[in-house]
């Protein structure tokens, strides 16, 4: 029966079940590294779990990379990676490799560059380094439903063909579905307010969203994955912050708890985890209110810097650095968005405002939301505003028609969260097959 | 401070904490039903959690569905639903309601036509026991990620912008990606095997999968959630198999203990949630006697019946009955498939089988799956008798080249198994929005 290299390493780090020096014991997983020393060689064996040491008596007969089963006797050395190592007694191919390999699985990943690492999928998440970007994004998903059920919302999932746009916008990619044209949805908008009206109140998905941008930047993805949520009965985003600060708090404590060893393998990027205290005190700072800030307090700092006048990626950069320098913490929001700048189903708030807000993590935007219309008629009396047609929001309008409550919610970017709290370059590291104009494969 | 009807209710079925009548406790829902005495009037109010009985002094001022917060004393009622009730100071809109609804939201599910429910999602789902199709539905995702993350399994996620297909089918939706076509992917497939290779050796992933498949049945989809797994290091479909059976009585485990009013609102259609026992004693059949069963011990029960030479959808029922009869469960594993059925890269067994299965709940297909080869030269062989050519397949080929254990893993369809649970007649009660040829709204 196999066990995995950290059980094997676990017999010795207690020490107390230790196995007799005769003992029998089984691992299978990839040769990771080969040193041979004449008479005595040395190899080191990669799992899922961890490396350990094989120690053989001839030639390794197989190339890096293949998969091996081996059978040996366990045995304590201080100087073997994990204190322990497995003296061979046979070797089993289980899976052969091409000992031409396109670059070093065990070599620094810094010197790998982004394309070789994309391109060659199942070779580069070998490295471990690389695999514990999505160890942690699995525990980032799962701590993200897990805090939201316990607080009585239900999962759904939502159609990602649909007739139009609820933005209105252009970017979209269109599929040829049967006999007619359907676009891959931007977000489950629609379908998560309608599920508000529906009566379940709280919904969450997680899910692909589509963006057909142009731009190739280290902050977009032209397929990503969505964290949504939608609930009712809400006042106002303030609401939607505070709920949206104690998931974090608690995604970040699962992520602590259970990738500790992954984050650290990131510490020369700057990866942490934040404390959830300094999340739970995020301040929330007003539109206006945040331009000021990045154009008089950090503005100031740098020389020669150029008058902001929206929330722009450097603005984004600098609210950061002030959030950091005043409250101690990485996370900080920005609401009262003026009408302007979002979507006709905004609720208003004041005279030019809305109840919206964005969440900046680290000097990126990771996530969008704000509370929503819930009227037909005021929604209805809006849309010529926007440069929207009634007849053509019908099929949107109608979630309003029946009694729909208060209701708002967010959306927060796997990726960019993912990216951020490992201090990844580019968005497209913390994306397992991302898409961008050029690259469609794998 | 609003509280949720099932809290109010809770505090007199215990007895204990009974409110003050003095009390004020505030409710908020939709107006789900009413009925005027004259000088007292009754109004039911819905909220996400329960039904509870309102009594006003005048007249409800707003129409069925109207969303409304409530604020008024509460009484112990042995007549009303739950056996309290709130006698209504006053009554505030926060969500005006048409009062012309399309149909009444509280009438019998069962009198409303598919067509009716489906086009109006919005207030469909309004009605609880349609409600709770979708309750059912999220613990059923939940229940397959918690079992699968206790074994070691990462979750994924997956593009599902792809080049081509794994299976060479033709039936692929097209999408306009920039300046050239892309595909909306099958199945993970590729990805998820890719993922074992990359030494994270078992992952699983929960996202939408697409079929461009022209029939419109009860059992068909064009887009599905589809489950998957894929898992390193197993002997044959037999370990599969076995963790298919763990996981479905996981999966049905979780149910039980959180939907039980939900499965019970579907009893008079024959659902109910399968006993653990049972299906882990679920029987495997090899295909060959799969097909005797059903054209003898099966197929001898009815008059007239034509031979049967595929495992067909009248297959599968018969053969459900059959286990249902031996071994007193709903669920078959139908194994060893002929080498002409399955894919270029299943796994042979023996002179012309595979090491292939489909699991059948209750007369429906709800996984199919198996062991794939894992080395690279013996795939590139036997392309050619499946019709396909090295060069096309590089892509794929690239996977087995550096090391791959064996493997294999399967998919299970989330609305299929929610459909068999509850007894649905047809597979699109169990999608929130289900796309086919024609419909393609809401």
């Amino acid at each position: 029966m196999r066990i995995l290299a950290k059980e094997l390493l676990n017999l010795y780090s207690d020490g107390e079940k230790e196995p007799a020096a005769s003992e029998q014991i089984e691992l299978c997983g990839w040769i990771h590294r080969i040193r041979e020393l004449g008479a005595v060689n040395f190899v080191v064996l990669r799992d899922r779990s961890a490396l350990i040491q094989l120690v053989l008596d001839g030639k390794c007969p197989y190339p890096l990379e293949s998969v091996v089963r081996v059978s040996g006797n366990p045995a304590r050395n201080p100087k073997a990676p994990g204190g322990a190592e497995l003296r061979v007694i046979s070797m089993e191919l289980l899976g052969g490799a091409d000992g031409n390999l396109p670059y070093q699985v065990n070599a620094d990943v810094s010197k790998i560059g982004l394309e070789a690492i994309l391109d060659n999928r199942a070779l580069s998440l070998r490295n471990p380094k690389i695999r514990s970007i999505f160890k942690v994004q699995s525990t980032i998903i799962e701590a993200f439903g897990s805090y939201l059920r316990a607080h009585d919302f239900t999962e759904i999932k939502t159609s990602k063909l649909v007739a139009g746009s609820t933005e209105g916008g252009t970017e979209l990619f269109e599929v040829d579905y049967f006999d007619r044209k359907l676009c891959l949805a931007q977000s489950p908008q629609q379908y998560k307010q309608m599920m508000v009206a529906s009566g379940l109140e709280r919904v969450f998905e997680v899910a692909p969203a589509y963006r057909a941008e142009k731009h190739d930047t280290p902050r977009h993805l032209n397929e990503y994955v969505s964290m949504d949520i939608e609930m009712g009965f809400i006042e106002s985003e303030i609401d939607l912050i505070e709920l949206e600060k104690e998931l974090l708090a608690h995604i970040f404590e699962e992520v602590a708890a259970k990738n500790a060893a992954d984050v650290a393998a990131w510490q020369d990027k700057g990866a942490s985890v934040p404390v959830p205290d300094g999340i739970l005190k995020a301040p929330i700072v007003g539109y206006e209110e945040a331009l000021k800030i990045v154009n008089t307090t950090e503005g100031k700092t740098g020389q020669g810097q150029e008058r902001i006048f929206d929330m722009s990626p450097e603005a984004e950069r600098r609210i950061s650095v002030w959030s950091e320098k005043e409250y101690g913490t990485p996370l900080v929001f920005v609401n009262d968005f003026p009408r302007r700048l979002r979507p006709f189903y905004t609720y208003p708030s004041g005279a030019s405002g809305t109840m919206s807000f964005d969440a900046i993590f680290r000097g990126l935007e990771i996530t969008t939301g704000g509370r929503r219309h819930n009227e037909y008629e005021v929604l209805a009396e809006a849309l010529p505003r926007f440069g929207l047609k009634k007849e053509n929001m019908e099929g949107y309008l109608s979630i309003f028609k029946y009694g729909c409550p208060p209701h708002g919610g967010f959306a927060i970017g796997c990726e960019r969260l993912t990216q951020k709290l490992l201090g990844l370059t580019n968005v497209k590291e913390a994306s397992l097959f991302p898409r961008d104009r050029k690259r469609i494969t794998p």
